[in-house]
């Protein structure tokens, strides 16, 4: 289990797949695409989920739960959701021994069963906003597939929500990605260029999209989280109006966005080094652990005894902490693998530190090892896993900051994009010209990103002036 | 939304879905036989799902996801699994626009996917136990559907275990049912019959099947909860073995038990009336719902700077609250809404009563209604959320007992089961006796419960002697 992972500079793509299933967070599946998340990733997964769920209500959202699905015409009502959609759907065409009259596909994602029941619940602006996220698992047909990143069934929210302007829709979605920011940067301890889509880009059916995207340890960028101004699109295709404060009768305007399990795949390589994991203490199933060593009865007897009143008192101060008792492996077993694991603190207790009161301190994120008494880790733990929080914060800004290279021509595009790297630079191109540069290069636009400098340049594809700038790069 | 619901006396099932849809617990989706689970419904369930997943934590075991699909195959290794899950089946047959190789189903239960992967992980009895819980949809396509109660696709939990020895098996299978039994009688003040299921009403691959009862509101059985011994029979289907502790080759043992959104509908039968629902204060998303009177906006004013204090001391007590401030409504309006909504308390606060000090408090269980001052209401309201939990809790056992009969001869079976209730009798009669009682009667064999008074006596339809007794009653 606790055999090496390969190393990221021998192969980043084996590494990563190494550290998923050595840290036990997922396994492949017999089913093509489909992946088992094993009880230590979904520990993660659980974080991650329950931070946000609390996040969403806090700003008000509630949350529900739609069938999974859905009549194949109900894609078809909004032309460039099927379009997007229709090609990677899976189709249930039997149920009960029958073939079905229509057939059902497994919801990519639920704007269309939504918005039908939109229509019912809907009828004046005292109905609206209707502010509904869903926890749901998700199925779209893939064909390369990679754990957690990207396979054929996932698991994510999906808020929708239904709004009386598009002020207040617009406002919604812009509240949501800055939601999304806030977790990223906040718990995940990744930061992220916070940005609009281009055209190409978009998701089926909206009208604007925003992203959060994420610099993994390789370079490339991560999409990691989604909201989308849907304007009246689903309205329309639905037939859902509402009766406005004029006595108007209106289309509904409408948001969505969502995050999914690919965030654990971004956890684990914006912090992961070649012995594994390294997860930020606000989302780490154990942000201590502790292995007691000892050779014999007596041993255990004094350091079990040393061992309890830590775990008591690490389990008043709510930190989340477990003491690894297998007596099955070695401690130096132990150690490689909680680090494989990515505990942010591992507690080594053996009977010299018994006597002299003291423990053995070991920090996943930087490797530092020392010896301090027990109290005064006890009084300082707390403090120490929140600036351990914020350093793998800023270690990873630095590495963005470092790795972003301002361009001015095409050749510099490519060069940035051959070594790895964000590229900024002053973009006025067409679409045509973006799947141009795609083709050419394998970097895509990954955003607009909202703050902008406002200054002028020129483009460094059309040469044409432009304020606008945006961030190229390899995605993942 | 507050209009009346069709009284039980009139239409038991009517009432039924009256109130689930007034309610606003669920409605009816465009997709047979699947329901939208709405934002009250789904908080409901959340309060449900939290906390058996604290007791399933607290007893060992540990959370994961397996894939929704499954070869079509794995289904037909265990031959009694196939045959009992076969008719109910969803079945992908498309996926990414191409016909597959092999049709996929959408789980129904997982064992199939879940034993193909244990052979994976295990090896030796060090492996074990496997304590594995999911919560996830899964999907059975039922010809008679009702909300909550029997829906195409449904919400649950399902265990998995595996074990070392058929004795810790079946330990954890009863350990299970144990959890489902105290679940049910202290959060969701519902008594239940434990027992054991007959071979004719054993889960689909199982050995033996221990389910939780319960008696609704009409009379009639819930099966609220089941847990099974499933012996070896999975293991071997999926060949699954582990070397014991004497280095012998051994099929592994296995249990597996799960709820579901029914609990829902078991609720809402067990406590509701002709006002809509009553919900047990320990599992109701608002335990006390505030509803602030007032006419101009200086009794707004005085009226809600005595609701925020009131509001701000039972966020203290961590009691679930909600202040209505719609102004859309009246205050008769919102009573009725609540009522419906089946929040334990309601509290209502009028000028007079900010001058007096006072509050007026309505209990949605009894109907009673008095003043009281705001202290002598904010010192109580805990201890009197928890007596209203068990007052729920005794009159639905008595309620049980009052309509629990016993029976010694088949016309008094048809009798009890003619008015309503529970029969409960000796028995020793074949499968073939059951099928025909419950082809002549409707009633079935709903447990052999656990407790057994060990007193012997005539079989009711066969008039062997035994000391064997059963329950018997018409079932959803």
């Amino acid at each position: 289990m606790s055999k090496g992972v390969t190393p990221q500079s021998k192969d980043y793509s084996k590494w990563y797949t190494d550290v998923v299933q050595k840290a036990e967070l997922a396994d492949y599946s017999p089913v093509k695409g489909c992946m088992v998340i094993r009880p230590y990733g979904y520990a993660l997964w659980e974080n991650i989920r329950n931070t946000l769920d609390a996040m969403f209500k806090a700003t008000g959202h509630v949350n529900a739960y739609f069938p999974m699905l859905i009549p194949e015409s109900f894609l078809k009502r909004e032309a460039e959701h099927v379009e997007g959609f229709a090609p990677e759907l899976a189709v249930v065409t039997h149920g009960g021994g029958k073939l079905l009259e229509e057939p059902l596909v497994i919801r990519p994602t639920s704007e269309t069963i939504i918005w039908s029941m939109y229509k019912k619940w809907i009828n004046s602006y005292r109905d609206l906003p209707l502010l509904i996220n869903q926890w749901a698992n998700v199925v779209r047909w893939e064909m390369r597939t990679r754990l957690f990143l990207r396979t054929t069934e996932f698991l994510w929210q999906e808020g929708h929500t239904a709004h009386a302007s598009e002020k207040e829709a617009r406002e919604e979605a812009y509240k949501m990605i800055d939601v999304y920011r806030e977790f990223a940067e906040s718990y995940m301890a990744m930061p992220v260029i916070v940005g609009k889509k281009t055209e190409n880009e978009k998701f089926a059916g909206a009208v604007e999209t925003y992203s959060i995207e994420a610099m993994m340890g390789d370079m490339r960028a991560l999409q990691s989280g989604t909201s989308h101004y849907l304007g009246q699109n689903f309205a329309k295709a639905f037939d859902v109006t509402f009766q406005n404060e004029n006595n108007e009768l209106e289309y509904v305007y409408a948001s969505s966005w969502g995050v999914s399990t690919r965030l654990v795949g971004a956890l684990i390589m914006s912090h992961g080094d070649d012995k594994g994991l390294i997860l930020p203490p606000h989302l780490a199933p154990y942000q201590v652990v502790i292995v007691p060593i000892y050779r014999d009865a007596a041993g255990r007897s004094a350091v079990m005894s040393f061992v309890n009143q830590i775990s008591e008192s690490l389990a008043k101060s709510a930190v989340r902490y477990h003491v690894d008792l297998r007596d099955t492996v070695s401690p130096g077993f132990k150690f490689n693998d909680w680090e494989m694991k990515g505990v942010p603190l591992r507690l080594e207790v053996g009977p010299r530190d018994v006597e002299t009161g003291n423990v053995v301190l070991a920090r996943r994120d930087n490797g530092e090892k020392k010896s301090l008494s027990k109290d005064s880790f006890l009084s300082t733990v707390t403090a120490l896993l929140e600036s351990i929080q914020k350093e793998m914060f800023q270690k990873r800004k630095s590495f963005r900051e470092q790795n972003t290279i301002d361009i001015r021509d095409y050749e510099a595009l490519k060069e940035v994009i051959g070594k790895g790297g964000f590229a900024r630079a002053y973009w006025d191109g067409s679409g045509d010209d973006e799947k141009q540069i795609q083709e050419e290069t394998k970097a895509s636009i990954r955003c607009i990103p909202f703050e902008q400098d406002g200054t002028e340049g020129e483009c460094f594809y059309t040469g044409r002036k432009t304020k606008k700038r945006v961030i190229l790069a390899k995605a993942y």
